[in-house]
This record gives structure tokens, sequence and C-alpha cells, in this order.
């Protein structure tokens, strides 16, 4: 590893051993140093500091005690937490549990704000075009108008293409599901997936319980089908509370529930697989069709793909949604929904709105999918957006006030941030605007409007300096908005 | 013009005059000739059959009496019907004027099993896709893929692609409409507009008024809408009744009307200026909005295109869907609504429902339409629709029974069929099945399950032995039906 900037003062009164643990401390807080990255050896910092050797171990133990590394037997030390850690997570959610209509108009209006091209686009969860194989993929979209020239402008109906459906089948079971082609309707996106997978399952006026906070996208959803919410307590590393869950199904009339099951938006949650097994046989026990969104599933920033609730799914209560929009293209379209048991019901809602999918982008992606280099791809992908995501955190850890509270993703590309209770996130919104830099506003992903205090922000933007100074900006605009907060 | 194949028999009796006004009405019947068809001149006749100039001129005088023919001073005589002349239309429907629940799910089952790979197509409204400029398109494709590399890939949203929106605007004077872009939004064919355009306008359990017969699609997407229809009497060529529409907006609670403007599906029905301008201006009088199909707009078989009904809407209050599906692709997937007053809601419904449409198809068919040859491609087009209709209609002439009542659609690509009162469309559609041939029996155009005697034929497919051996087999199936029938 390179050298780290470990300046030490000699002639200061503070024991060299404190100096070089806060100063790595520092570094961890800077976000120059990340989970995972590999201390220096003893002997090397010994070498290049002119340290003894007890008080670099002093240090590293010290840096220990406090949580901030640790060691690895036969390997060496290696830094434990990001600078995130130096701030507090978000407290669980606690919502009123009181079934609510939904009305996404402010969100809508939001929603379009965050988007426009000229501003900084921290709001939109979206991911930064540099990071897609673009060019490969318009590669393989002439290759494919070549070898299927008629086929591309044929009259398809739903399920949708097959070449494409047997790709999605294939990649699922690294999530943990066994799936067959026949399985699959494709669709516009992750969005129509859920759309038709709702629409399938509920009549209007039925209720729908859902994390809390949640996608705005999904209330978006309810809204325009006429559906009511139940915003359920959910933990910002667990997810769902079960219990509370458990208690609805129970009292009230719930037509389904709908989940982002890996890498939340906004909360960055990721069910461990065994509240995902307890989770599936609950709405099995009371035959409610559970909606699974797993968009950002494939974006784990460690270790390996976490696996679908599809794949704890005996019975086909399970309606999965995902897409390419999140790791390949969001021009392209492309997505697809798992319906289980309410397949023929899908796929006839499919026919009715739009028949099926334009089928060059389908295929485009189908043969990306089959030798693109997928894997390869994303790879690189995950570790940019880890790497964008520590970078983030770090600055926000530095700028933002100290009792801000931060998300931990595990993997996708959102933050979601808690500042004190008498914070409003929408102050913040318009402020940022006329700053040119979007955010999104807490109370978009709560039927209840809740969570004004919280905002969310995106981290699929390649890191640049413009990133870094808008989160500075924002910092700032959080300060002052906190001390006319405290003045009034 | 070529010569005609005129045997006439110099030892006959019957006089040489009757004989040949026999012989023209044949070919007439047998649909040699059709409607525009010039006559060879007098003279010319004259020196081919060595038949007296007054015998020719009696000849033709006859034809003229009997309506089959029509002089032109200083030019000739013309052709001035088609086979199906011979044929009956279709009485003006009566509906029962009861508001009725929509279940589609027999049609759903039907439209399925009549796009089989293995039938012959005469049962789904599909183009044959020979007819359509695919090596333009995918040429275009390309083009699209090398300029716009980025665009096609990026997170767009609702209204779309602002070239295909420039495009549809220009394209829509034709039609007698001044349109923006900013008030066109690009959809997933124009199924995907019209489920857009009600849902904007309509809430679960409303009434919406509509055609009777009508296309099975309009019921699909009422039944997916929780929304009930009121069947309206429809004459064959002049279209919805618009003092039962009146009666009905005076007494019932209509949300909305939705009528295919020009060559409708399935009856084929244009209506007049005069009476487009009547039906725009009633519903604005009760304030209702007109939801308008005009996929067929540009397949006119002679003179120019009919204006749409958006073309004497002022105050914004119809809602004008169409796409490129019958005239270029079906798998492109590219349609518009153009929804006047209701656009912010159409625009909000499109994101919620799937953000946008895939890009480079929008701009394929932004290209075609800006510099691909539209307008030639659709006089052939045009031409070969207008044959082909006439070529089904004479065989039908030939082969059904000669009670057979047949409408005279002067565009598009469908003709509808009425039989005696006893027939049995749903016996003929199964037996069809048997046979390999696929036809839409008439109780899939009406909620109440009407038209049990009637059934829609497919003109879209181009013309062969395949083609004219099929409409041969049914009318064979027909008439042994009907036998059947009388038997019990």
């Amino acid at each position: 590893m390179m050298k780290l900037p470990l300046l030490l003062n000699q002639a200061c009164s503070q024991p060299l051993y404190e100096q070089l643990a806060e100063r790595i401390e520092q570094l961890i807080q800077e976000g120059t140093l990340n989970a995972g990255d590999r201390l220096p050896s003893v002997r090397k910092l010994h070498q290049q500091l002119q340290v003894s050797i007890s008080s670099i171990l002093e240090a590293y133990r010290l840096l220990e005690d406090r949580g901030l590394i640790r060691a690895r037997p036969q390997s060496g030390y290696y830094v434990k937490v990001n600078a995130s850690y130096f701030l507090a997570e978000p407290t669980p959610s606690t919502p009123s549990l009181n079934v609510c209509s939904v009305d996404t108009s402010l969100a809508f209006q939001i929603n379009n704000a965050v988007r426009h091209p000229d501003v900084i686009k921290l709001g939109a969860a979206v991911p930064s075009p540099e990071l897609f194989p673009r060019k490969t993929l318009n590669r393989m979209m002439g290759q494919v108008i070549r070898t299927h020239p008629e086929m591309v402008h044929a009259y398809d109906m739903s399920p949708g293409c097959e070449l494409l459906r047997q790709q999605v089948a294939k990649r699922l079971i690294e999530a943990g599901c066994s799936i067959s082609p026949e399985e699959v309707v494709t669709t516009n996106g992750a969005t129509e997936a859920v759309y038709l997978s709702l629409k399938a399952v509920t009549q209007p006026g039925d209720t729908v319980a859902i994390e809390s906070p949640t996608y705005s996208g999904l209330l978006e959803i309810l809204d325009a089908l006429h559906l009511r919410a139940l915003e359920l307590p959910t933990h910002p590393r667990e997810g769902l509370c079960l219990n509370h869950l458990e208690t609805a199904l129970k009292e009230k009339k719930i037509a389904a529930c709908a989940v982002v099951s890996n890498f939340s938006n906004p909360l960055g949650t990721c069910m461990s697989d065994e509240k995902k097994q307890q989770l599936v046989d609950l709405m099995n026990v009371y035959d409610t069709p559970l909606i699974e969104d797993d968009i950002y599933g494939e974006l784990y920033h460690h270790g390996n793909r976490p696996k679908a609730l599809k794949a704890f799914d005996q019975g086909g209560n399970v309606l999965y949604c995902a897409s390419v929009s999140k790791t390949l293209s969001p021009g392209l379209r492309v997505g697809w929904a798992i319906p289980g048991q309410s397949i023929k019901k899908v796929k006839a809602l499919k026919m009715t709105m739009n028949l099926t999918c334009a089928i060059a982008p389908q295929l485009t992606v189908a043969t990306f999918l089959a030798n693109g280099g997928y894997d390869h791809h994303l790879r690189r992908l995950r570790s940019a957006y880890r790497v964008q995501m520590e970078q983030m955190q770090a600055v926000i850890t530095h700028s933002f006030p100290p009792e801000t509270c931060i998300s931990r993703p595990q993997g996708g590309h959102v933050l979601w941030l808690e500042l004190s209770p008498n914070f409003d996130a929408m102050a913040l919104y318009e402020k940022a605007l006329q700053n040119k830099i979007s955010i999104s506003p807490g109370i978009i992903f709560s039927p209840s409007r809740s969570y004004r205090n919280c905002l969310r922000l995106n981290c699929g933007l390649p890191w640049s300096s413009t990133v870094e100074e808008a989160l500075k900006t924002l910092g700032n605009l959080t300060h002052q908005l906190l001390a006319t907060s405290v003045e009034k």
C-alpha cells in the first residue's frame, strides 16, 4: 500500500502513540482509509516515522479498542469502518400504523425537479451513464438488427422475448432462484413490473403493507391503482418489522405486501436470509401475495449476491420484479416480472396495457447477458458504487452536523440521512435547488409525509470535485438551516 | 388497360348485349373488375369482340341501370362497385342501452388463439410484415445508434423523445390538426395511449360510452380499469348514433366516450366531417372527454386522409391516440397520445407506470418519418390493403351464403360479416381453428356478447392461394353450419 500522510510532532506534549492513533482515525473520518483497507505493517511504519515499535503497537491497540481497526492473524491490521462510523445510524422507524390514502402530487413535482438537466443529481436515484457499457450495448444492438431483421418488427405478445426470458432465468440462479423462462414476463423496466404485479393481486380500495420509509415510485403506483398504504416499522439494517406485519395481517385486510428486498430504496436495508424465509413463510400462512422489487440485488458492495425473497418461495406467492436500469441502461426500458401463481393475470394485463415491449432492446439485453461480459461489468460497477458511497459518506461526516445519522448500505447507490427532529429537509431541498443541487426530501418516501427531517442522497454519480463541492454546500446549508430553526 | 376475358356466344339465343353485360357483371362479382377500374372504350371492344357499337353501348347502358358502372363525360365508362356490392351491408346495430360490466376473459382466450403461429391469421387485425419497410427501418436504427450512442441509454422521462413528438405533430397537419410537440406524449403503441387516456379521465366504476360492435382491445382496457360500458347504436358506414349518445349524456353519468374515428375496428366506419364536428361539439356541451383512437387514419383506400376528431377540438377535450403499428412496425412499440387538457395527468400516469418508452425505437421512427419516404410507403401500403380487401370481398361474395351481409370499409384492413340470426360464429371459429384458420367471432366485440351471428376478417395478409383457399373453406364451413342449424 501507498505511504500514509502521517506527520507526527515529536516536540508536542501528547504521546506519539496517541498522535498516531488520532491521525489514523482522522484518515478514516476523511474517507482516505476505508473499511477493508490494510494498514502499514508495524515494521514499515517504524521505518517511515522513526517511532518505536512499541508506540506503534500501542496506537494500533488503541484504535482496536475504539472499534476502528481489527487485527487479522498472520496478515496485519485492517480498517474496520468507514467515515460514516463517526455518525450514528438512523433510528428504526415508528410509523402510526394507520392505513392511509396516497397522494403523490408533491412527490411527482419534486421528482420532476430533481431530474432537471441543470442540477447536480443527488436527488434522483440515477446512475451515471459513464458507468454503463454503452459501446458494447450499441455494437450488440447493431448485431441484433442484422441477426433478427424481421423479428424486431413483428407483432409480438406478452410474455415477451424468449431469448431474454432465458437469460433472466439463468441469472437468477445466483440469487438462489430456480426459475424457468416460461415463468418470466418481460416489462418496460422494474416500474412496470411492480405496477402489473400490484394490479394483478389487488382491487381499488385495497390496502398494501409497505416499508417505512419506502420508494416514492411505489407510492405513485399505489396512488394510480387507487390503493391505500399501511406503513410498517422498518429497521435501517434489518428491514420490515415482521411482528407488526403479522399483527396487520391478522387484524386488517391486507391485500399484499410490497418490499425492496435487497439494498432498499431509500434505507439501503438488506434482509438476512433467515428473515427473508420468515417473511415469505408469514405471507404464505396468511395467503397474501408478496411483491419483491429486486432492482438493486446485483449491486452488493461486498461478498456474494444476496438471495431474493423468490428463492424462499415454494408456492408461487412471491411476485418478483427487476430490470437492467440500474446496471446496464435505463434507456432500453428492459425489465421483468416473475409473478408465480399470478402469471396468467400479469400476462393478460400486460397484453391489455401495451401488448408487449419493444423487441430490439430486449434482444440487445439478452445478447449482452449471454456474452457481453455482464459479470465483469458488474464487478467494476459495484466497486465504483462502493467507492462513491464511501467518498460521499466521508464528506458528509465532515460537512454535516455531528448529530446527523446516516445509513450504512451494503449495496446499491443511495444514502439516507436523518437530522435532528426540528430540521426541515423541504427547506434544504429548496435552498439546494437554488444552488443547482437536487436532493430528495424525506417526506416523499412516506404516504403520511413523515421523515420531514430526513433526506436521500444519490451516490450513482462518479466522484468529482463538483459532487464534493455540492455535498459541502449541502452541509453548509444544513448548518445554516439548523441555526435558523434554533433561533426561532 | 389489359384485354378483358369476354367470350361471347354468337350462336346463343340470348342477345349479345345481354351476354356482354352479364359477363362484365360476373367479372365484377369475381373481383377481376373493381370500383374505379376503367372499362374498355366502346371502339376497342368493338374491335376485340367483333360486336356492333350499338350492342356494346346497349350493354353499358344496362350495367349503368343496374348501378354497376358509371359514365364519365370525355373519359369513358368506369366500374362503380366491388364484388361485395352483390351482398347487403350489415344492419345498423341496436344494442340494449343498458350499462354493463365488462368481462373479457373469453376474448382474451380467443385473441390468444387467433394469433397462434400455425394458423392463417384472418382473426387478428395484423398486417403482414412483408408490407413493412423493414430494411430501411433497420438501416435507420443502425444510424440512430451511431448518431445518438449515449442518448439511447439515458434515463428519459415522459413525455418522451422530442424528435418523435416533432414528427408526430408535423404528420397530423394532414389530419387537420394543429398540434405542438409539447402536446404529445409518446407511448408503447396506441393501446397504451388509450389505456393512459381512459385512466386519466375516469375512476373505477365509471361508465364509458362506446360504439357497438367495438374493438375488443378497448373492452379489455375497460375491464382492466374497472370501468363499465354503454354500447350505443352504430351505423356500419356513418358510425355512432349521436342522438342516443346525447340521451345517454343527459340521463346517465357518462365519464367518457371512446371511438375509433376513422375506419373503425371491426365495422370499418368512417364518420363524415360534419358528424365529427357534431360529436366533438356534443361532448363539449356535456363537458365529457372524448377518446379518439386514430390508428387506421392514414390507411384510407381512396381520396385524402380523413380528418381526426382532434381537428375539430378547440378546447382540448379530445384525447387523441395513434401509433405506427399498422403502418410501419408493431415490434418497435411506438405510439402516442395527444391528451389535450388531460396532458398533465397522462404524463404523470405514464411516469408512474413505466417512466417512458425505449428510446432507440422512438428515434428510429422519428428518423423514418423525417426522411424514410413514409408517404411513398403509405401509398403502396394503402393500395395493397385496398386490393387485398377487394380480393377478399370477391371470394366471400362467391363462397359465403348469398344472405351474408358485408361491410364496405373505405380504409383500414378489416371486414365485418353478418350472417342470418340463427348462425353461430363461435361454432365457425372452432371449426375454422381445426382447419388452422383463425377468425374473430362477433361476441368478442361486445360487452353484452351480442353479434353471435357476426365475424371479423383480417385483410392485412398479402393475397395468396393459401388465403384464397382459407376463405373458401370458411365459406364451406358456414354453409355446413347453417344447414345443420336449419335441420335442428
